[in-house]
Parts: structure tokens; sequence; C-alpha cells
């Protein structure tokens, strides 16, 4: 184990191989720079960024951390085609909430939602040459990961099967985020949308470390040293912590939010793809219970974000969370109301119970 | 953890604490004596045994145990109330396949299914007084479970939740088998049916050795001594494993089934209530495929087995196990063909590399 860890820590050019899963919409440079400057692997989450904010967290990366490593992460999905039909199905589905907070669904506007790796990121990352970069839904198009690659880049990407694994290996991934059911956020599956093909992190990283030549990271479900013990027990090269960062005063996870992952409520979390159109773990608030986690009336990845962003605003300025994607691994109890460096401390002990 | 599993190894009488799980269909008292012969705990599943099948199960463990510690185990659900109006919707649901295999639909013997736990069954236990005794679903009735424990029995029962750990401690477990998404066959949920709220091993485990004063024995996913050590590192107690044993020697697994778990298929299982009626993981095949793996139409368990049995006997007949229940958890790598005493040797080396 201590040989496997090392070398992954060396390849990170980390003191630690621990990285802090990138978390768009909780998280800026702020963390990265806490979790870097600690001695793990911090990580800028851009899929909701704009080039101009994504060039200025980078810079506030690099004031901040010089040398020390960061990892910048994208989502790298096929933008979708909008399509009328669907979007107007989706509204109608929505359409008792949507008539409860006095939204009218003609005038919703499009959302932003997330954006796809592309040229015009590749562009601003090459001006700040990250020593990570990490990728969701597979990896980009070849041409567009070996801008990447030409500055020497680590490249990360998560698999959710064996077979995302073996193909993550043999398109260029240095290592693989072996993402276990239980994470939160959302699921990286790119090879097959059946969500009964995802185990859980006990089968699916001895199956990925067994098979793969590169290192694999285990994430999902761990939330202290012990988490990070048992991973390194099952072979793991590394781990990926998300949840357990969204209470530490460096994150910008709202109050509602932090209140959820605190409760009891914490205890219960589905995959739901109404936020956004893909499926991804939260806790399970009004919304999915009414609605169901699942559902088949959600436009494609990313635009169903766009009729539920009105009723989150209203409901948020209620003091509700019943429309916020609550997103939360299946593991919360690992949440601490500290400053990262304290939790990156804490976390790494685990790395000494292993080997 | 030293203390934690040694304590446990003694609540069972056995050298390890480790548990061969109780596998109804695939195994009998064979693999069980086998198991306990080599130190471990061996289990006797009896959900599908008639009263004079069990009492002959039952003799042949004491006679080849002696004073070595058995357990066996039982479900405890309620049994249904037969609805005709279901079962026609359920033969009507499985009408293609029946027709294919040339079934009369109105020829199907109702079946024998799977039988809970009773006062039948505690009298015949009664005559052997085994050391252990487990439960699936829940716990029997406050009278009937203290007929098992008149006689000092250690009684063991599933959660696949926190509040259902909690539940089982409260109502007289004397350790709660922590059932990770990840294990094969029935889940043993039975505070609610809602299968979002069942988690993988990694976040299962931690939160109830948190909670739980009981010893808490992990089950799901581990296949090997590493997965063993992994649980260790979590704070389990002790573990139990089941794919594992399907291709021993000593296991009556079919020649279909055995062939499944040996190749790529295995990669793929899903929770599936077509089988009995309620969730369990078993290998995806043509049945899980064609109907989906979970159908509203499955009467109430078991009473669902009626209906496929035949489809299941004419298959297999064919030399196919398209409509075959091939049970398996997500991690089927630990399968070895060799006798059940060397894989417990193999496996209890995980006890050592913990604590």
């Amino acid at each position: 184990m201590l040989s496997s860890s090392s070398s992954l820590a060396a390849l990170l050019g980390t003191e630690f191989p621990l990285v802090q899963a990138p978390m768009a919409g909780v998280q800026g440079s702020r963390l990265a720079i806490a979790v870097s400057g600690a001695g793990a692997l911090g990580s800028l989450p851009c899929a909701m960024l704009s080039t101009e904010a994504m060039r200025s967290e980078l810079a506030a990366l690099r004031d901040a951390l010089g040398e020390r490593p960061y990892n910048v992460n994208f989502f790298c999905h096929q933008a979708p085609v909008p399509d009328a039909a669907r979007e107007a199905a989706w509204r109608e589905a929505l359409a008792p909430f949507l008539r409860e907070f006095g939204i009218d669904p003609a005038a919703i506007p499009a959302g932003p939602g997330r954006n796809p790796f592309s040229t015009e990121a590749a562009e601003v990352l090459a001006e700040f040459r990250p020593r990570v970069v990490s990728f969701h839904f597979g990896l980009p198009a070849p041409d567009l990961l070996a801008r990447v690659k030409a500055w020497g880049a680590v490249v990360l990407a998560s698999a959710t099967t064996v077979e995302e694994g073996l193909w993550l290996q043999a398109h260029g991934a240095d290592a693989v985020i072996a993402q276990g059911l239980e994470a939160g956020g959302h699921r990286g599956h790119f090879l097959s949308h059946d969500l009964t093909r995802q185990p859980g992190l006990f089968a699916l990283l001895p199956q990925l470390v067994a098979q793969l030549r590169v290192p694999v990271i285990a994430a999902g479900g761990i939330a202290d040293a012990q988490g990070v013990a048992a991973a390194m027990a099952l072979g793991a090269a590394g781990v990926q912590v998300g949840t357990a960062w969204l209470l530490c005063d460096e994150a910008t996870t709202t109050p509602l939010h932090r209140a959820a992952l605190k409760s009891e409520a914490a205890r219960h979390t589905a995959l739901t793809n109404l936020f956004t159109g893909r499926a991804a773990r939260g806790i399970v608030n009004r919304l999915l219970r009414e609605a169901g986690p699942m559902s088949a009336a959600a436009p494609e990845f990313p635009l169903a974000t766009a009729a539920i962003a009105p009723l989150r605003a209203k409901a948020e300025a209620q003091g509700s969370g019943d429309f916020s994607p609550l997103w939360s691994g299946q593991n919360a109890t690992g949440c601490r109301e500290v400053p990262a460096a304290e939790l990156v401390r804490a976390l790494v002990r685990g790395f000494g119970r292993a080997g």
C-alpha cells in the first residue's frame, strides 16, 4: 500500500494522496487553496464558471499556491440540443409547483446550466498550466485532451464501472477515480446510463484495482480516517473525499444546505435527475419526495436546471430548501465545521493505518 | 479492532469472527459444516426447508460438528394473503415468456415459496439448541424470539439502514449485520421498502458502528482478505461473506449458476423482485433485461415465485439460465473453486491486517 500511495502523491505532486472532490456550486478557489495548502490536492470545479470567472479563480489559485499543485475539474458531456416539446413536458410536470410559487412557466428563461470542457476553456487553462486536470462523464475529444497533456498535466477521470475504468485507461487517464455509488453529486457514468450497473465502493474499488495498471483513487462514502484506511486496505492508491468538506469554513455551502447536512435528513439521500437531467446524489427533500427522484420528463443534462431555478430561488427566499439540490453522499457523518486544513490533517491519519 | 473482533468471536463461539452468509437454494448443511469445521461460523438457511428437511439438516450439523457452533437462518416476513387479481396480472405480465415455453398460465400450481419463522420451526430448533440463530427481514414476534433466546441462542439480524440497526438492537438482536447494497440475494430491509434508503457498505457500516452498542458484522461486496481488512478498518466486529462461497465444492450452486459467476456477466447484477416479489440481487439475465428487474406486477413475497418456477424449469432443462435467479453480490471476484475450508483460511488473513 505504502508504495502505491507514495507513487500517487508523487504523480500529483502532493504530500498526501488525498484529493478534495470538485463540487460545483458549493465551493470555489478558497476551499481548493486551503486543501492544497495543507498538503492534499484541492480542486476547482469549472462546470458552472464562465471563461472570465475561471480565469479569475485560476489566478487566485496561482497567486495563493505558487508551485503547489491543484486540480481543475471539468464535465465533458455533449452539449445538448434543446428540444421544445421535451422542455414543455418538463414544465408541465413541474406545473403544480410552479403554480404554488406563482411562476409563469412561459416566462422561465433558458438557464446557463453547466458547460462541457471546450477549446475556450483549454485556452484559459493553458495560461495557468495546472499540474492536475480531472474530468467527469468520460474524457474530452482526443484533440482537446492533447492540449491539456501538452503541458504535462496529470489527467484524472471518474469510472463508475470496470468497463469505464478500462476505457479511461485506454484513452489517456493517468489515474482513475473509482466513484462508488455512495458518492454525492453527479454520477460520472458515461458508457451506460443504466444505474443498476453502478456498484458500491466495496465492490467497485477492488475490481478496478485488479483490472487497471494506472493508480485507482477511491471515492464515495469516505468520511474520516477510518474510511481512508479501509479504501487503502482495498488497494486504492489514494482517496477522493467530497461531502466531508461541505461544512468547512472555506466552502460556499448555503446555510440551508449546511443545516440539512447536520440534520437526520442527511441519512436519506437518493440519486435524482430533477435538478440537471443527470443522476446526482442529494438529500431527499420535498421535490424528490413529491416528484419522485428520477423523472423521465426531465430534459437532457443540463437543461433540466432552467425550470427548477426559479422554484429554487423562490423557496430559498422563504428560507426553504424544498427545491434546492442538497448534494451529499451517503455518509455525511464526516462533515465538520472546521478549517479545511484541519480536515486534511484528520483524514490523512488514515494513510498511516494501512499498509 | 482486535478486542472488538475477539469479542464477537467469543460471542459466536468461533475461532474467527467470520460468518458464512446463509444462502437458501445454493447450499445446505454440507457447506455450513465445512465452514464451521474450519473455525468460522457456517450457516444453514431454512427459508426453503420443510420441518422434516430442517430436522434432517440440523441432525447432520450436530453429528458433524458436535460442540462447534453453527448458525441457523430464517426469514421473518408476514406470510402473505394470496390475491387472485394480482396473481392474474402477474401471469399476464409473464405471458409472452410462458407462451414461448408452451406453459399454460392456468395450469401453474401455487408454489411453496419461502416460509417465515414459525412456532413449528422454533420447536424443531429447540431440539438442537443452535448457538446462533439469524433472521432476515426484521425479527420474529416477541414470543417466538423469546423461545429462541430461552436456550441462550445468540441472535443476529440484518440491517440495511441506521434506523433498522437501532430497531434490531432495541428488539433483542445480540449483533447486527450491516447489509451493504453490494450484497447478493435478498435485501433484508423491513422498516421501509424504499430502495433509495439503502446505502453501500462504505456508508452504512461506519454509521451503524457509531450508533449501535452491539457488535456490527459487515456484509456486502467483501470477497477476499483485503475486503475483510477494509471492513475491520471501518469498525466492524466481524464480517459475513456470501457470494465468494458459491463455487466451493460444498455449495449446491447449479452448473448454470456457476458458469454465470465465472463469466463477465457477473459484473452486472441488479436488484430484482421478479423471482420472489422482494428485491434481491442477482446477475442480470434475459428475464431481468426483458421484463425490467423491478416489476410492479410481481405479487407479494414470496408468491411471485410460483409463476416463474415452470419457466425456470423449462429453460434450465434446455441448458439456459435465462429465467433462473443467479444470485450474486456486486463483487464475484472472490469466488473460488476450492474446498470451503481453504476459503476460510484465505479470508481470515484479513483479520490479521487490521487493528
